[in-house]
């Protein structure tokens, strides 16, 4: 349809201009995300209301417009890019609820609300919303709800949509309907709470969500280990849990990413040890001091070369400097990183670290692994330089490769970024042809003119990784 | 198609002959579950492998035979009721895997293992799988999952949806699909595992399932407080939860299930006490020393008549006793249970209870209430004789009420015993019109010709609340 007459009748469904974006230079400006590529829509809307978002669902159903939604664009799979332009309906601006009730335990929340300020606000009435990406002070919780966002606190809290309980949304075509509610249990029909969370905006658009609160733990203390050898520093991981004892987080970094870090801010960690262990323990402070010396126990049991409990909370914010330091100081090294979540079960560990090992010389990649090995969800993180083709080139085979690892171990192409348009070419070889034709036949009968967020998590004919934005 | 037919291409499948179940007796012992209801089938076909159930359901594709799953039929809502005859699918013999792996922290099962066997198994390795229906010792995995059946740990650890992380599916239309795996992070594509649990055997029949463990809780307590005043209860939940304290278990008792219990076996437990509240507390020995400190002053400062905890596991058990005679107790007083497990936002509680003696008195019911005060699951239970049809009229009316009433509190018509053919004439009043579409299109777009439980969730036109066996 003309362009002209398209942001004519998106006028007429919001009031104040303002919120109707059309200049080159504000398109460009929601063109990309954190991933790859480059795709301009034709026109931005900022809606603020449901009955908004639902007649111009109604509108581009009408004229066969695609609509793409969006929250901060911290996306690291293309989630929000509109790849067949169309429509950005941008839901950042859309925060203006964000109300915690106490006795019912819940938050009940707009989709622009950043998802930090919801724990902040919970922790004033002495309870948490415990999921905690990392870009969680930057990302909206409508963005964090399309993903289904984890964090490190995911192993013993899990990921955000074990904390969803009711929504408002907006279907592809246009309906206003309301999912679950504010009830902890509820089994009164299928779980469209739990399909929309994680469906990545292809089958409705989130416009207000219920989420659980848990109350707030007493006390927390957070250990480092040191490893010369990553085989025992797994050893650890599994010995901790299985003694009874769930930690709040286990998160891992290895040589490569300890290197990087003591290279851009030196923290005085030693440069020759295979692994770093960061485990936080969360509780009652009585029972988090007793399983704090049964985790140093078992650290030392298998061999760390040199185990630290913080004995305060700047000692322990200190300690969790290195694991924050990560991200920025790889990315000193080379520009591009390319952040993948492939993630294994457990036991698998040690293998997914020795395939990483594999690729990483067989492709000569500059490839560093941390993140969250409690729960087997890894972060192997290749650095390079986008405007190299030729290394573009290995790192794409690069990645592949870590993908196929992931699965044959038994694990998953995702764990918590998503499959957007990056993942979507592997999806058959993790799902098998039935398992991704069931998907799609949710989104057929839900979206059958395909008008929300096409072009993501089912792959196009032919559609192969690409890791430029050209 | 011809009986005799069908019978003869089912033989063609199953190799063993005693595997198929034709006699009419063995038939009419297939015909009702632990709700309202009989309806014979024309067969009984026990599968010991997935691709026995493929076979079958692509035969009942071809032949538009309805095919009813089934485990040990202890579904309080019609989940296995054949109510349009053909065959039933008994998966109760298809027991033979319940393996758990301590590394990954699962269990991987077959359909027809009885729930309380994985958490017993689990435990020898020093983990639990929480989900605890009362039902556990004698209802399957397979009817578990298919329902999302809760429990009284529900309050602490979740539901059993929160536990499953993998599923081997027949689809419909007898294709085999496996959802999600071992990894406890997963993200990719719809979350087909969540979507299936749950949806009461009309999405798929689930042939294998791989359930999420945790550590074992080093210690528990219990508590038990007994209030003059209903209300003051409701207070007592509301302050431990705010608490910063988490229980595994609160569960209530109103006057009438304590009348009952003592009638029937007694413990001499005051029979002029409005409520009586059974908390259990679990986890590090220490902390919960502590806590239960802080539950006892709770209970005191909001009034209780008395508090007792147990300082012995044997003490525990006796306490525990009241809870469990109160199902046995009741059906004591008349023959016929009605069950129900309309659930409110925790805040709800006490008007919830208000709304429930209006409708006591205004119908004339024997309604007692009892259940897991403490995430809004309460039982209403009403008995009754079902021989007496003026009696049974009342019921019904009353029940309607309940569903009303909880919706109107912003509550929902089932906790966790599902909607079966029960509650579907009331699906609309929770869903809408369009939220009750939405689940059709997807019933739709998988099973097209509506083969795989059909009658169940959806109402047919017109239909409404039966509560007899005619």
């Amino acid at each position: 349809m003309d362009r002209e007459r398209m942001i004519n009748l998106i006028g007429e469904i919001i009031p104040e201009k303002k919120r109707i974006l059309t200049d080159k230079a504000d398109l460009y400006s929601y063109s990309y995300d954190a991933s790859f590529g480059v795709y301009v829509p034709d026109v931005v809307v900022q809606p603020k209301e449901t009955e908004e978002v639902a007649k111009i669902m109604k509108l581009a159903n009408q004229y066969e417009i695609p609509v793409y939604p969006r929250g901060q664009g911290t996306s690291l799979s293309g989630g929000p890019l509109p790849v067949k332009g169309g429509i950005v309906l941008d839901l950042s601006r859309w925060d203006q609820k964000l109300e915690i009730d106490a006795e019912d335990m819940v938050a009940v929340v707009s989709p622009g609300v950043i998802t930090g300020h919801i724990n902040a606000k919970a922790m004033e009435k002495g309870l948490i919303y415990p999921p905690d990406p990392s870009s969680s002070n930057v990302a909206t919780i409508g963005g964090n709800l399309a993903e289904n966002a984890g964090g490190p606190r995911g192993l013993k809290y899990g990921v955000t949509k074990d904390y969803v309980i009711g929504l408002e949304v907006v279907t592809p075509e246009g309906e206003v309907i309301r999912t679950g509610g504010r009830t902890v249990k509820n089994v009164t029909g299928y779980d469209l709470t739990k399909l929309i969370v994680g469906s990545e905006g292809t089958l409705g658009i989130i416009t207000e969500a219920i989420l659980r609160l848990y109350p707030k733990p007493a006390a927390s203390q957070t250990l480092m280990a040191l490893f010369d050898d990553l085989i025992a520093s797994g050893r650890a991981i599994s010995k901790v849990l299985s003694s009874g004892i769930l930690p709040a987080k286990m998160e891992l970094m290895d040589q490569a990413s300890i290197q990087a870090v003591e290279a851009y801010q030196p923290l005085g960690l030693p440069t020759d040890v295979e692994a770093l262990l960061l485990i936080e323990l969360d509780g009652h402070p009585k029972a988090i001091a007793d399983e704090m010396l049964k985790v140093q126990e078992v650290c030392k049991e298998v061999g760390a070369r040199e185990v630290k409990v913080a004995t305060t909370d700047a000692e322990a914010k200190e300690l969790w400097k290195a694991r924050k330091l990560v991200s920025p100081a790889i990315v000193r090294m080379k520009p591009t990183k390319i952040s993948e979540d492939a993630t294994v079960p457990r036991s698998k560990i040690p293998e997914m670290f020795q395939r990483l090992k594999e690729i990483r010389e067989k492709y000569k990649v500059d490839l560093v692994v941390f993140g969250h090995a409690g729960d087997g969800n890894l972060h192997p993180n290749i650095i390079a330089d986008k405007r190299d083709h030729e290394e573009m080139k290995r790192v794409e085979l690069a990645v592949q490769e870590i993908f196929e690892a992931a699965i044959e171990l038994g694990g998953t192409l995702s764990g918590e970024h998503g499959i957007g348009t990056m993942k979507a070419p592997f999806m058959e070889m993790e799902l098998g042809k039935v398992g991704l034709d069931m998907m799609k036949r949710i989104k057929e009968s839900w979206d059958p003119k395909n008008i929300l967020n096409p072009g993501k998590i089912f792959p196009e004919p032919g559609q192969r990784l690409v890791l430029t934005d050209e």
